[in-house]
């Protein structure tokens, strides 16, 4: 393995989810470095940590360069045992935690688990995911119920950023597909009424649009670019003239889009 | 506002929800103090930096206390401005650079958005949250392409699993139920015949299970614990007899069921 080439290790006591996150964005700044990435979540043991270091160990001498470590442990002692990698260990919790200590004037409580709920949460989140399923493509018996409803043409993004909201911040998201029908009226369906003001418009670029279309039904003129022209125009004329707050998701990926309508329209996260 | 309370300000030049998650990791340490929490996503630019300040001043002021201020903001010159806030400002990048640059011997890029591809990533993920829902409970004619076939008893936490797995890790994850018929047999459906190799069971505390059928159909046999006994029963022998992996999801959150089963399976994400 030539030196630009780097093993790095994701180590959590939990999913490794964040850390892998946060990896990601680290790593892309350094673009000319080809990164061999390896997660290895719940390590939440001494056994564990031990099973840890031994793969990182190996690592290290099998490429001749010591690995990149990103761990998040919140227990110290087992963040003291995974620092004599021979690699470069970085630990959030050592990086976060002493400054924050010394602002707050309290010491931390150092226990694993602490940091990722289980109880109430679940559940919530399954109930957003429920309520996601049951209000999608204008389905559903308790709209009213709902934190947002998405609006937009057929395939503009709504459904995958309803399940998004859902699992992410256990919202409740519906969502309801414009059609040629309410366009010819220039109106809302009628069983939007009762959600005015919970109304988010997407929209997406026609050329995009004509491309998710005909991967569904090639040479179909619900899939012709006219159709989507002329479906993505009466939309977003729709939202102005309702004053509906709307988005375009062409460049945008599901939690782009999620995390800028929950900011736009201030929501609050039930999780 | 008393010394008890604190305003926490999470700031990214993208969406946020990397540093919320490692927040609410490094807060939960500090238990007895309550955390009141704002994040102001997508700062990309020097003006949104400016509007950012003038937030946290405000807080500042009003509480008499200066705020904690978590951001990931990957522009040098933006992390410089977010510095002066009257705030405890605390940047992943600033925390891991440094220390990463020395380690790889050359200069990280400094590029706002480097850290978020958009492009193929995006398709992928879509495409996975449209297998899913196609390959729900028992549904779809692509099984094959599968990546995972999530199996259990009705309501052990499939679908939101699947649907996850196609969110964080553009997986495509299918889902079909077992069934009294299925454990009448002692055998699993032989539409799974074709995906013997990507089996995971899903199994669930029978106590649970009652409990998230009853809110569903209350009073039925569907929902009466000693149901849920024999089912949960019968599909763990199930598993154990033809040797198919399975976890107990009854205390997990829906990422470390999915984190987990990515681990088990060693399988690759897509994204």
């Amino acid at each position: 393995m030539s030196m630009s080439v780097r093993r790095v290790f994701f180590v959590s006591d939990h999913t490794g989810i964040t850390v892998e996150t946060l990896g990601r964005g680290l790593l892309s700044q350094f673009d000319h470095i080809e990164f061999v990435r390896e997660t290895l979540p719940f390590v939440d043991d001494a056994s564990k940590v031990e099973a840890a270091l031994a793969r990182i160990t190996a690592a290290a001498a099998e490429d001749g360069v010591r690995p990149v470590v990103i761990s998040s442990l919140a227990d110290p002692a087992l963040r003291d045992r995974l620092a004599r990698a021979p690699a470069l260990v970085m630990d959030v919790f050592d990086r976060f935690l002493p400054p924050l200590q010394a602002e707050l004037g309290t010491p931390p409580a150092g226990a694993v688990g602490r940091l990722h709920g289980v109880g109430g949460a679940y559940g919530s989140r399954i109930d957003a995911v429920n309520f996601a399923l049951a209000h999608d493509d204008g389905l559903g018996q308790r709209l009213h119920q709902a934190d947002v409803v998405l609006i937009g043409v057929s395939r503009c993004g709504k459904t995958p950023t309803c399940l998004y909201l859902a699992l992410q911040y256990g919202l409740y998201a519906a969502n309801v597909p414009l059609t040629a029908e309410d366009f010819e009226r220039g109106r809302l369906p009628s069983a939007l009424d009762v959600v005015r003001a919970k109304l988010f418009g997407l929209s997406i670029r026609p050329e995009r649009l004509h491309q998710i279309r005909e991967e569904r039904r090639p040479g179909s003129s619900y899939a012709a670019l006219a159709t989507c022209q002329r479906e993505v125009q009466a939309a977003e004329a729709l939202f102005r003239r309702l004053d509906i707050p709307y988005l375009d998701s062409t460049n945008m990926s599901v939690e782009e889009i999620a995390s800028s309508l929950v900011h736009r329209q201030g929501l609050r996260p039930r999780l």
